[in-house]
C-alpha cells in the first residue's frame, strides 16, 4: 500500500543494492556452441563405436545407442539417469525463469517464447550424451562420459564462482537454484570414472544385459512365497487393531522404509527425485521472489507511512514514531505468516511424497498379485493402450507439474489461514485489544451453549435411552420416545447441520488442497475418480509398469534364457534382454514337446493360473484367439510362457523350502 | 462503488418506495397466544381420549400419542408428517429471518437471539398437535385436527391478505415466502376432513397398526424373488455398453422415476420434500436479497457518475450520456449474471436431488440384499449404535442445511464465473473492443501450437509405432524408441502437465460445489470417506434405516403375526404393530416344538442364510452368544425369526412361481 507513495518508494529503492549484469569469464554463449559441438562429436564417436561392436560380442550397437534409458527396469544402477534428469529439469526452470532463455542470440526481449519452445527441446538433446555414454558398457565410453561430465560440471561451477550474484530475481537465487543441478553434475563426474575403473578391473556388472539374469527377480518370487504363510498368520491373530495402534499405523504409512524384496522401477525412481528437487526449486522461487521484497518494504518503512494512513483516515498512534513501529511490527508479522506458510507446505509436500512412495509400493505389490479391485476399484484390464502409453510417457513431468501447482495452492491458502489466525486471534490476544472476533463469538455464547448442549443431550439420550443391548447386540428401545425427540430436534438440528457443512467445506478445500501435488490419489468422489485427470495417469502408468515390468514374468524370462543358453550352449549366448520375451516366440519350433511333457504342462498351467489370477484374463482371450493351434498340440507363446513361469515359482518354491 | 457517493445514494434512495411497517387485523402477537392455548386444550382433549381408548380394542393410549409419526415407517400415508414438516421449516425460516423472532414481546432489538432460541423449540411444541390429531385414528381426533389446520390456514392466509407488503428484505419476499407454508397448512385442511369423511364411511385404513400386516412388504419380497432371475439374464447379455447407451444410462441416471416394488422409508420422503421447501426459499431469499438493490443502483445512475469515474481517472467515453448508458448497460449485465447464477444453482440443486433419491433407492435396495461393500466400499456392521442413532435423528435437519451452504457457494462461484466469462469474453467479443484475454492467447499461439503438436503426436506414434496388435491382443512394440521419445518429451511434457494441474483443480472443485449440497456422496477420496461429516451421516443413517425397517424382515413381521393371530385366534389381535417383534419373544414358551419341525427349520435357517448373506454376520454373533441354549433345543428369538423369515420367503417364491 505504502510503496505507491513516491517518497516512500524512493527510500526502498535506495535500500535494494543495485546488482550489475554479471559476465562470467566462460561466456554462456560460447560455452553452449562449445559443448554442443563436443556433445555432437562425442555422439559420433559412440555412433561408430557401436557399430564396431555390433559385430562383436553383444547385439546392442546403434539401437542400443537410441535407448539409453530402460524405464522398465527394476534392477538397472539408477543413478546416471536419475542425475540426467535431474540436470533437465533444473535447465527446464533456469530457461523458464531467466530472461534469456538460450544464450545463442542477444536479442532477449523480442520472442523470448519461441526461445523457449527451442530450449525445451534442445536441452533434452545436449545432455544425451551423458546418458549414451554409460550405454555401450565401453571404456571408451566411459572416458567420453567423464570429460563430457568433467566439462559440464567445471564451467558450471567456474560461473557461478565468477558471478555468485544475478539480477534475476534475487541476487543469491541462482546460486541456491544451481546447487541440485551442480549435485547432479558432480555425482555424474563421479560415476563415470567409477565406471571406467570398475571396467578396467573387470568387476563391473553389464546392467543392461544382466537385467534378467540379476537375483532379484528370483528373489522377489521367493521372498512372495515366503511370506504367504506368515501374513496369513498375522491376518488372523489381529482382528480389530486398538486406537492406539491404528495412529501409529498411520503414521507408519507416511514413513518409507525400503524393502528387500522390493525395488521401484527405474521411472518411479526418477519421478521421485525430481519430485524432490521440483520442490526444492518451488520453494527456493517462492521463498526468493517474495520475502527480499517484503523485506526491503519493512526497512523503508519511515514517518511518511503515517501520514499516508492519515489520507485513509487509519490512526493507529497519535505519535508518528509509534506508527512506524506498529507498521514495521505487522508487516513483520506478514513476512513470517509467508515464511510459515511457505515452510509448511514445502513439509505437507514432503511428507506426501513419502506417502506417495509408500502406496506406489502397495499398489504396484497388489498389481502384481492380481488384486487390481483394491487398487482401482473396479475390474480393469491389465494391458497396454494407446491412452496408457502416453500417460506413461508423461508420467514423470506430471508430478513435477502437479507439485509446482500444489505448492503454490498451498502457500497461498495457508499464507491467508495464518494471517487470518493471527491478525484476528494471536495478536489481539497478545495485546489484549481488537478483540472483534472474539467479542463477535462470545455474544452469541447463548447459541453455541444451546448447540452444544443439545448434541450433548442426543448423545447422551442415545447412549442410555434409545439403545439396549440384549444378548450382546444391540437394538432400538423406546421407539416412540426417539420419534418424539426426532420431531421436537428438527429445527435445531437444522442449525448444528450449517455448522456441519461449513465444517465439511473447510475439511474437503483443506484435503484437497494439501494432496493436490499427488497424482496417486484421486481427489474426487470413488465413483467418479477417473475424471481426475492426474489420477487417471497414474492409473494408467500402473497399467503399463505391471504389464511390462512384473517380476515373476521377469525371473520366468531369465529363467528361460538360461535355460535356452544350456540347451543350445553354442552362439546364442548373446541375447539382448530386451529381446528375451521375443526369443522364446523365435525358438518355438525348435523343441519337440513328447505328449508326457504336455500333458505336465497343462497341469503346471493350471496350478500357475490358479495362483496367478491376474494372468488369466489374458489367458482366456489367448485361449479363445487361438483355440484351435491350441488343440493341434503347438503349444502357443503364452501357454508356453505361463507353464514355465510356474516351473520358475515351483523352483522358487523348492529353494525358499530348503 | 458509486453508491457511496452522496449524491448517487440520495438518488437511489428516492426510487426505493418506502414500505411503512404493516400491522394486520389479525395481530400477530394475539394469534400466537391465543393458538398457544388452542394447541394445548387440543392436547389435553387428546390424551383424554387416548386413556379412555386404551382400554378399549386398541393398545394406543398417551405412548401412542407421544410418537405420532413412525419414522421408520414405509407404507405409512406420509401427507400429514410431510406437511407438518414443511410448515416448521417455513417457520424456522421465518424465524432467523424476521426482526422480531417470537412476536410475544414488542422488544425486538434486545437478546433477540434469545427468542430465537426459544422459537426453535417453541415452534415445534405448537404445531404438535396438528401431528397427534391424525394418532388415534379416531373422528373427535380428526375433527380437532381439521379445526385446528384450518385456524391455522385462515390466520396465516388473513394476514397475508391484510399485509401483502412488509418492509423485510424486500416488500413481496413475505408474501413469497410463506407459500410454501400456505400450501402445507392447506394440504393438512384438506386431508384431516377426508380422513374424517373415511371414518365416518369405514373406508379408513388405520394405517399404524396396519403398516405389518400391509400387502406392500410381501410384495417387495415376491418382486426381488422374481427380478433375480430376469436381472441375471440382462447382465450376461450387456457385456460392455456403447457410448450411447452410456450417455442415455448417466442421463437416466438423474431422473427419478417411481417403482412398484419400493417406497421410501417416511424419513427420506420428509427429507425430500423439506430440501425442496429449502431450496425454494435459499433461492427466493438469494434473489430477493440482491437483484432489488441491484436495479435500484442501476436505476439511480445519473451524471454524476462520470464525474465519479473521472475521479478514479476512469474514462469511458468523453460523452456524459455515453458514460451513463455504459455504467447502466455493465450494471444490467451484472444483474443478468447473477440471476442466471442463481437459477443455474437452484436447476443444479434441483439434479441433485433427483439424482440423490436414485441413489437413496439403489443403496437401500443394495443394503436390503447385504450388498454393504458397494454402498460402504467396505464391510460394515449393519448394527445401531449411538453415532448412527443421533445421525439418524439428525439427518432431515442436516440434508436442509447443507443444501443451503450448496446454494450460497455455489450461487457466488458461478456468479464470479459467469461475470468473468462476460466481461472478459463476451462483450469484448460483441463489441469487438478491449479484446485482452484473446490478445494474452493469441500472443502465445506458437506456445498453445507446440503443446497440442506434442500431445497429437505422443498419441499418433504411441498408437501407430509403440503398440502392436499380436495374436488379439496388444504388446509394446519398439520399446527403444519409446525410452527416447521418453526422455526427449520430458521437458515439454512438464509443461503439459502444469496445463494438468490447472485442469484438475477446476474440475475438482467444481465437482466439490456442485455436490455440495448432496449429503449422499462423500466429497473426499475414496480411502477417507468417512471424514466427510456429511456422508459419514448418511452412511449411519442408512445403517438404522436398514438394520431397523428391512422390508423382508417386516414382511417376517407380518406373517408371524398373521399365523399368531390364526393359532391363538381369541383376545390377541389387538397387538401393536411396533411390539410384533417384541411378541415373539415372549410367546417363546407358548407353542411347543417337534423335532421334526426342529429338523426342518435348520435346514430352512441354512437356506435363509444363503440366500441373505447379510443376515449372517449377526448370525454369527448370536450362535457364539446363545449356543448352550441353542443346543438345548430352545430355538431363541434369531433363529426363529430367520427361520420364519425364510419360511416366509419360500411361501413367496411359491406365490411367484404361481
Amino acid at each position: 500500500m505504502y510503496i505507491s507513495h513516491p517518497k516512500c518508494y524512493q527510500v526502498a529503492l535506495y535500500m535494494i543494492p543495485v546488482i550489475p549484469p554479471c559476465d562470467p569469464t566462460a561466456d554462456d554463449r560460447l560455452y553452449h556452441i562449445c559443448i554442443t559441438v563436443i556433445s555432437l562429436v562425442v555422439m559420433l564417436i559412440l555412433a561408430v563405436l557401436a557399430r564396431r561392436m555390433k559385430v562383436g560380442d553383444r547385439q546392442k550397437g546403434l539401437p542400443g545407442l537410441l535407448s539409453p534409458v530402460n524405464f522398465l527396469d527394476h534392477t538397472q544402477h539408477k543413478g546416471l539417469a536419475v542425475a540426467v534428469f535431474g540436470v533437465l529439469l533444473c535447465k527446464l526452470w533456469g530457461l523458464l525463469i531467466s530472461p534469456n532463455p538460450l544464450p545463442f542470440t542477444t536479442d532477449t526481449v523480442n520472442k523470448r517464447e519461441n526461445w523457449v519452445i527451442l530450449g525445451v527441446f534442445f536441452y533434452p538433446a545436449l545432455y544425451y550424451p551423458l546418458l549414451a555414454c554409460g550405454t555401450l558398457h565401453n571404456k571408451v565410453g566411459y572416458v567420453l562420459g567423464s570429460l563430457l561430465s568433467w566439462t559440464h560440471f567445471g564451467v558450471l561451477v567456474w560461473q557461478i564462482i565468477d558471478c555468485p550474484k544475478t539480477p534475476v530475481i534475487h541476487k543469491h537465487y541462482s546460486l541456491f537454484s544451481s546447487l541440485p543441478q551442480i549435485a547432479c553434475l558432480a555425482f555424474l563426474s563421479f560415476q563415470y570414472p567409477l565406471l571406467l575403473f570398475k571396467g578396467l578391473k573387470g568387476t563391473e556388472k553389464n546392467n543392461a544385459t544382466e537385467d534378467l539374469s540379476s537375483s532379484y527377480y528370483r528373489d522377489y518370487v521367493k521372498k512372495m512365497l515366503n511370506k504367504k504363510k506368515s501374513t496369513k498368520i498375522s491376518t488372523s491373530s489381529t482382528d480389530k487393531p486398538k486406537l492406539p495402534q491404528r495412529i501409529t499405523d498411520a503414521v507408519k504409512s507416511y514413513i518409507y522404509t525400503p524393502e528387500d524384496a522390493f525395488r521401484f522401477p527405474l521411472k518411479l525412481a526418477i519421478s521421485g527425485v525430481v519430485s524432490f528437487i521440483t520442490l526444492y526449486q518451488m520453494g527456493l522461487l517462492l521463498i526468493s521472489a517474495v520475502v527480499p521484497s517484503l523485506q526491503t518494504a519493512r526497512l523503508g518503512v519511515n514517518e511518511d507511512v503515517a501520514n499516508l494512513l492519515a489520507g485513509f483516515r487509519i490512526m493507529l498512534s497519535p505519535d508518528k514514531h509509534e506508527v512506524v513501529r506498529i507498521v514495521v511490527y505487522y508487516m513483520w508479522c506478514v513476512e513470517v505468516c509467508y515464511i510459515s506458510a511457505m515452510t509448511l507446505s514445502g513439509l505437507v509436500n514432503l511428507a506426501m511424497l513419502m506417502r506417495s512412495m509408500v502406496l506406489h509400493r502397495s499398489n504396484l505389490k497388489g498389481l502384481y498379485r492380481g488384486d487390481s479391485y483394491n487398487v482401482y476399484n473396479c475390474q480393469r484390464n491389465i494391458r497396454a493402450s494407446r491412452p496408457a502409453l502416453v500417460c506413461w510417457m508423461g508420467y514423470t513431468s506430471f508430478t513435477a507439474a502437479h507439485i509446482c501447482i500444489g505448492m503454490i495452492i498451498q502457500t497461498i491458502v495457508f499464507f491467508l489461514c495464518l494471517l487470518i489466525a493471527v491478525f484476528l486471534v494471536i495478536i489481539p490476544v497478545l495485546h489484549r485489544q481488537n478483540l472483534i472476533l472474539f467479542q463477535v463469538l462470545w455474544s452469541m455464547w447463548p447459541f453455541w451453549l444451546m448447540l452444544l448442549l443439545v448434541v450433548l443431550i442426543q448423545h447422551v439420550i442415545a447412549r442410555f435411552c434409545f439403545i439396549k443391548k440384549t444378548g450382546g447386540t444391540r437394538d432400538l428401545d423406546n421407539r416412540g420416545n426417539l420419534f418424539l425427540l426426532t420431531y421436537l430436534m428438527f429445527p435445531v438440528n437444522v442449525l448444528i447441520g450449517v455448522i456441519l457443512g461449513i465444517w465439511r467445506m473447510i475439511i474437503t478445500a483443506l484435503f484437497n488442497i494439501v494432496h493436490m501435488g499427488r497424482m496417486d490419489i484421486s481427489l474426487l468422489n470413488r465413483n467418479v475418480e477417473a475424471f481426475d485427470p492426474a489420477y487417471r495417469c497414474y492409473a494408467h502408468y500402473l497399467k503399463i509398469e505391471v504389464s511390462q515390468s512384473h517380476p515373476v514374468m521377469k525371473a520366468f524370462c531369465g529363467m528361460l534364457l538360461q535355460s535356452v543358453g544350456q540347451d543350445t550352449k553354442a552362439g546364442q549366448r548373446s541375447q539382448d534382454a530386451e529381446e528375451g520375451i521375443q526369443l522364446v516366440q523365435q525358438d518355438k519350433k525348435q523343441n519337440k514337446v513328447s505328449i508326457a511333457k504336455r500333458a505336465r504342462r497343462h497341469w503346471q498351467l493350471l496350478y500357475t493360473l490358479v495362483n496367478n489370477p491376474s494372468l488369466v484374463g489374458t489367458r482366456k482371450h489367448f485361449q479363445r484367439q487361438t483355440a484351435d493351434s491350441f488343440l493341434n498340440g503347438s503349444l502357443n507363446r503364452s501357454t508356453r510362457e505361463e507353464s514355465k513361469k510356474e516351473a520358475t515359482t515351483k523352483e522358487a518354491e523348492a529353494a525358499a523350502s530348503n
